[in-house]
């Protein structure tokens, strides 16, 4: 008799916590929804050659390999298992992975698809996610992805209803001190011609990715480690100390970074902050972030993040624009822009400063009381006209205790019992308990339905 | 550059797929709910050794077990991989594997937030599982699961309520020729007992599970190869040969089956159907099917099967009373009934008999054509206004030919289109284009909210 328990990293969501999830969720989807994005999901299990060797070699380490069903060993790499090379056994062992993200699998899909799909092709897709990952706080080898993606569109109208959608989730969950950082890559491309670094425009983000957590000494270091020269860094010391306004900051790099690529970038954040102000934005301030890099490598033009000021949380929704998303799959050149929402911080955030609404729980709206046979058949029969008025409702399925019967209903946070005994019955005169304040009204049987609906 | 496939088994759900799969969810959902049920979900991933020996000997081998992460070899039984025994090493290798039904997971959740749950707890799920079957026609690796279970109650109100919820989820899903079997598994014991096999109940369900496929001789031959002797086999086929009404077949079995086991699966029936007709059924027909047998073991009152007249399809949704759900992992003795909802059969038939309602798909209400740069801002504006009313809208994000414009909306079934230039700025008055009858009228700005809301 094993004491069960639940894999690290993994967890249940009670109807609590399910409550809470289907808002958020229910938000976004919504607000995707309202600007023209349409649902996707894809199945859990992917080959493992459609994921290999998108995530980089420390990604990829990270993905959960299904082993082989039946007598797996038969077919089996021996050579690689005697050598204890568990790497190059394990793709002999293993033909299908869990899906590490949901960007993967959509330029899968849309290869797949190509010749179905009106572009531009708009999508959202929720769905959970898996990784390796050494769990810790708010660290799950299990979470959620929410993200958004038009492929198929150059246009930075695009760039600019992603922002909008931001600010329009954030602000409909009642997040407050929003902040959606913009930057382009090409500027970051720029600095690296800049520089004279252009070859090694990878190292160059990567280090800067890393500002805001270890500031400017953190990144001197970083760039040193990676071989960049005392007047390389000094160059990107003076890039990374520019501030001001917008404008402060787009002259700044217009001045100095002298490269069509970063005017290139600058024109493209002149445009889509122009669109953006087109409508404003409801509640979230807009920044230019020169120190925003984003580390995955496949962007190539508008990058985002977006913060939570003064929730102690790292930044909680991300995205960015890529020239090839699907050339790993053999479709060259389709552009895209996408978007994630962090689910799992948000949820945080919004626990901490209680945000959730109270009535975001799904219950039972009113329990009856079970007092014996007869009693139950009359509070069946009129749960059942309840429930064709689409009220949540149940009859308590055992006369027992009347202390049990409540401490069910109060364990549950229904709202209202009914108290229903002969006298009640015969009267039609219904006893209606608020649970909340206690009190006991006399309720008339066919008014009922007006009191719940 | 490999050409991109999904792992056999497994789907995509494009838009169009997922509009027809939420229709049925969010149906089946709202149902429970009404009844009382609360949402649970629990990980994809399970430790294996909660999975493992809970499904036979067949179904541990259809389970999907992961591959340990990093170097999984280093801690292997090299003896079991030394002999090829696939089945032995693969517990050295695979500590995590991916569910496999939601009824072992759900007794998992229970037993371990036992101190938690207030009792009687109604839970619904509705999640993908994973089974390594063959695949074909109708049959997946992945596919979902909508299960409901009370635990903690012995009350055939619970029972009652499951029929109820059959019948007003695949009422409102408007199928016709649905018809509710129910069985007690006391009354195929009392059988068991009758023919002097007591022991053998096993032997004898599995063999008569199996009537409606093969028929009486199929049953026989069954029997015959499991031991079963000519005398015992003869009143077995007396049983599977009683026909009549409901009460004709109970009055049958109080007659000739006189053990205690069978007099209380007559009660139960005769109870269940008692608080079934409290209410009555909305378009679904109660049966009384004495050949029905459910292969599970672990049924031990009553049983249901749902099946659809006239689909050509097996059961779409089962169910039943189960006395020791969480006894394998050590807490003995609650008891609990729950159903499942056959999603996939389900969307088959109803794909077949074409019942989806046409507005079932989410899509965009209302596309703006694209003229040029100003008119984009001028249609920017506006479609924020709609958005804030809740309208579904988007703004074609590139002033491309008319005709690419088109037939993106048209291969998204936009209905409507809002042509805006120069000219109708000016105005006010804008050209709005039916794109399914293909009519153009006027519409003046300001009334174009009420027009969508």
């Amino acid at each position: 008799m094993s004491k069960p328990s639940l894999p690290k990293g993994t967890r249940d969501f009670g109807p609590a916590d399910m409550a809470k999830r289907n808002y958020i969720f229910g938000t976004i989807k919504t607000v995707f929804e309202k600007y023209g994005f349409m649902p996707l999901e894809t199945p859990a299990m992917e080959s493992l050659q459609t994921l290999t060797g998108k995530y980089g070699e420390e990604g990829d380490q990270l993905i959960f390999k299904l082993l082989n069903n039946g007598d797996f060993l038969a077919k089996s790499d021996k050579e690689a298992i005697a050598l204890g090379d568990s790497k190059k056994a394990s793709f002999s062992l293993s033909k299908k992975a869990l899906r590490y993200d949901l960007t993967v699998p959509f330029a899968r899909f849309v290869v797949m698809n190509r010749s179905d799909i009106a572009m531009p092709f708009k999508r959202y897709q929720i769905q959970p996610v898996w990784r390796g990952d050494r769990p810790g706080k708010g660290r799950y080898q299990e979470f959620y992805q929410c993200d958004a993606d038009v492929v198929g569109s150059a246009s930075l109208l695009n760039e600019a209803d992603l922002v909008r959608i931001f600010d329009e989730v954030l602000t409909s969950l009642k997040l407050e001190g929003v902040v959606i950082k913009l930057n382009n890559r090409k500027i970051l491309s720029g600095l690296a011609q800049w520089i004279g670094k252009e070859d090694d425009l990878t190292n160059l983000t990567v280090s800067i990715d890393k500002f805001d957590k270890v500031g400017v000494e953190g990144v001197e270091k970083e760039l040193t480690i990676r071989g960049f020269t005392e007047l390389e860094i000094d160059k990107v010391k003076r890039f990374l100390s520019v501030t001001g306004s917008i404008e402060d900051k787009l002259n700044w790099i217009s001045e100095n970074l002298d490269s069509s690529e970063a005017k290139k970038g600058v024109e493209e954040i002149r445009e889509i902050i122009g669109k953006v102000n087109i409508t404003g934005l409801q509640a979230a301030a807009l920044e230019l972030d020169l120190t925003l890099a984003r580390g995955l490598n496949y962007y190539t033009g508008a990058i985002f993040e977006v913060i939570v000021k003064e929730s102690g949380m790292g930044s909680v929704c991300g995205g960015g624009r890529y020239d090839d998303l699907t050339g790993v799959f053999g479709w060259q050149g389709v552009s895209g822009v996408g978007i994630s929402f962090g689910a799992e911080r948000i949820m945080d955030i919004m626990n901490e400063r209680e945000l959730f609404p109270l009535d975001t729980a799904v219950t039972t709206q009113l329990m009856f009381v079970n007092f014996g046979a007869e009693e139950e058949n009359y509070c069946v029969k009129l749960a059942a006209e309840l429930r064709n008025q689409g009220i949540k409702t149940e009859v308590y399925p055992e006369s027992t205790k009347m202390k049990k019967q409540m401490s069910y209903a109060n364990a549950k946070n229904i709202p209202y019992v009914l108290l229903i005994g002969s006298q009640e019955m015969k009267s039609g005169e219904l006893t209606l308990k608020n649970l909340d304040s206690g009190e006991q009204t006399k309720v008339k049987k066919e008014s009922l339905l007006s009191l719940f609906s």
